[in-house]
């Protein structure tokens, strides 16, 4: 499917651009449409701050091994991923070389199949009883998670070097630390991000120390620049974005888009789309959309009203930004790179369920 | 996978019941579980009411034809659907005899698609190109779809008499007439529903004069028995619920949850289970969990706090409500029917996607 060339055509007298029509039997709608430009924009930009191995990309955030691919290739080798399938279908891909499961596993089939995976793969445990069964399956490797003020998983910061004294008593290679400081992604002033952060740290740091080990692992898309304190940042929203982050100050470009088509044309001035909450993540909210608003969305449709002077056509093809990108990829069963109007290839979303 | 019995369990000391926990090695989770007592409750129950024919199920709510195969069982042999997908999916079943495409199409190759289905299809228009494109595609069968005051699709009730006119000359068998209240669908008290959808479809019965046929073709689960102008009821949801449904007086049951394990006890008292917005349909918030507080959902996860007097054990199953169900099961690849502590059969949710 890669490099498929579609049939040209003249896209002037539509509204929203040549990019956004392309024909159904290449790409039938409703459908993630990613622009290779600023696809290739994103991975660009994050490397000149964190090269290499400084960035753990999040594949949480796409889910597909073709784009972990294109980051392997720009030199970022290691991995984090948020549930055993994408651990074994990283491994399965060839990219198995470093992965971290940045999240608990207590049920004994999942650290079984994690155990068997063809691959080095790190658990992060937070709970003495995780590094029981986690040993009991025959896991190697593991980091300890540490509460960093988000409520979620995570020990005391005072307790993480008595669970790595314990890994290490179970035959494990404890390998540090991580704490993702997820409350902090979305502060907008730049200062206050770069001190909240800062705080949120030492609380990592504290850890490390009793813990030992090379890693000091978290950050994300938000803290890309400003979390100085962990030695790789587990970022994913960066490669495809999401309004969300867009309201943010970082310097990566919207490159996904859900591409629907106009169904029909309502006299009293609204327009609907095929694609609502089935194709989208709604916890942010509505999508945006460049060429008007977003009234709301429901099931299969999503309801809007064009912009002054921007008009529409009956099967018109027209792009939603989605508000948040992980739960929106994950209701797909691919994404389309493309350059402008050339297809260039189908990203299988192969990283999707548990 | 029928009839599966699982290992005998004491569940006594746990806070969710013994209905809560079922193995990982039969159901790994998260998992939609649905207890077929509640699934036969609700079936009977909307046919008190509604029998045979004078239900029209919306497959879009529970995407599984194994679910559907229940419903003709009981006598609704005729069902609604949002997608090319559902009527390809319900016709490939064997449950073709009368399928309602209750929604717009205009892309020549989805419309190419419907009419190569080997069923009884009947395809929604609301505009003079819709139905050139289905006359142009071999499409057979229409109803007119009526805006009644919700902003979505649906034509001007003046207009639905020309378009019927259109259709019949173009040699298509106009079937009637549809329009969807959705707007009136959460109207709390039952009086005022009542006087809303009486003249919601008073604009129906306008258009119903003008274009003729048999069908007059609306309503859903919040209004199944207040909307007594429609001759069918499209209705859903009724089927497994979900909490928004559940704010209504109508007289169904929680059918369908989701089941989780617990990942994280944190001594500052919250807890967090292994599901989170890949897993959910958040358009109507946060689940609903019996036994405490939900606090948020992330990506992976859900953090709960639970109830005074409620005990939580790291792995223990808990089960939680979906805000919405559309959206929530359209996100899983199967269900499980289940009677308490017996697995029945596996539900795969093979309607998804587009």
């Amino acid at each position: 499917m890669s490099s498929q060339r579609r049939r040209s055509r003249s896209s002037t007298a539509e509204a929203e651009g040549s990019r956004s029509h392309y024909d159904s039997d290449v790409i039938p709608t409703p459908a993630l449409v990613v622009e290779k430009a600023d696809l290739d924009h994103n991975i660009a930009t994050i490397g000149i701050t964190l090269p290499g191995a400084k960035l753990r990309p999040h594949v949480k955030a796409f889910k597909s091994t073709a784009l972990a691919h294109r980051l392997a290739a720009a030199g970022h080798r290691t991995f984090t991923c948020a549930t055993v399938r994408e651990v074994e279908g990283m491994a399965s891909a060839g990219l198995g070389e470093d992965l971290l499961l940045a999240n608990e596993v207590l049920d004994r089939d999942q650290l079984r199949r994690l155990a068997a995976v063809d691959a080095q793969v790190t658990l992060a445990i937070d709970s003495s009883e995780g590094i029981v069964r986690a040993a009991a399956a025959g896991i190697r490797n593991l980091v300890i998670d540490v509460d960093v003020g988000l409520p979620r998983c995570g020990c005391n910061p005072d307790d993480a070097g008595r669970l790595a004294d314990q890994g290490r008593a179970a035959g494990m290679n404890v390998r540090g630390v991580m704490g993702y400081e997820g409350h902090l992604m979305m502060v907008l002033d730049r200062a206050e991000r770069i001190s909240k952060v800062e705080h949120s740290m030492s609380k990592l740091l504290v850890a490390a120390a009793a813990v030992g080990g090379e890693l000091v692992s978290g950050g994300g898309t938000g803290t890309y620049d400003t979390n100085t304190w962990t030695n790789e940042i587990q970022a994913g929203t960066f490669l495809l974005g999401d309004t969300q982050y867009a309201s943010l100050d970082l310097p990566f470009r919207q490159a996904v888009r859900l591409e629907c088509s106009i169904l029909s044309l309502n006299p009293k001035g609204w327009a609907v789309a095929n694609a609502g909450l089935k194709a989208l993540g709604m916890d942010h909210g509505d999508p945006s959309w460049a060429n008007g608003e977003v009234l709301y969305c429901s099931d299969e449709h999503t309801t809007l009203v064009a912009a002054e002077g921007v008009s529409l056509a009956l099967d018109q093809r027209i792009r939603l930004d989605p508000a948040h990108l992980d739960p929106t990829v994950a209701r797909h069963e691919e994404m389309w790179l493309v350059d402008g109007d050339e297809v260039l290839e189908r990203l299988p979303i192969d990283l999707r369920h548990w």
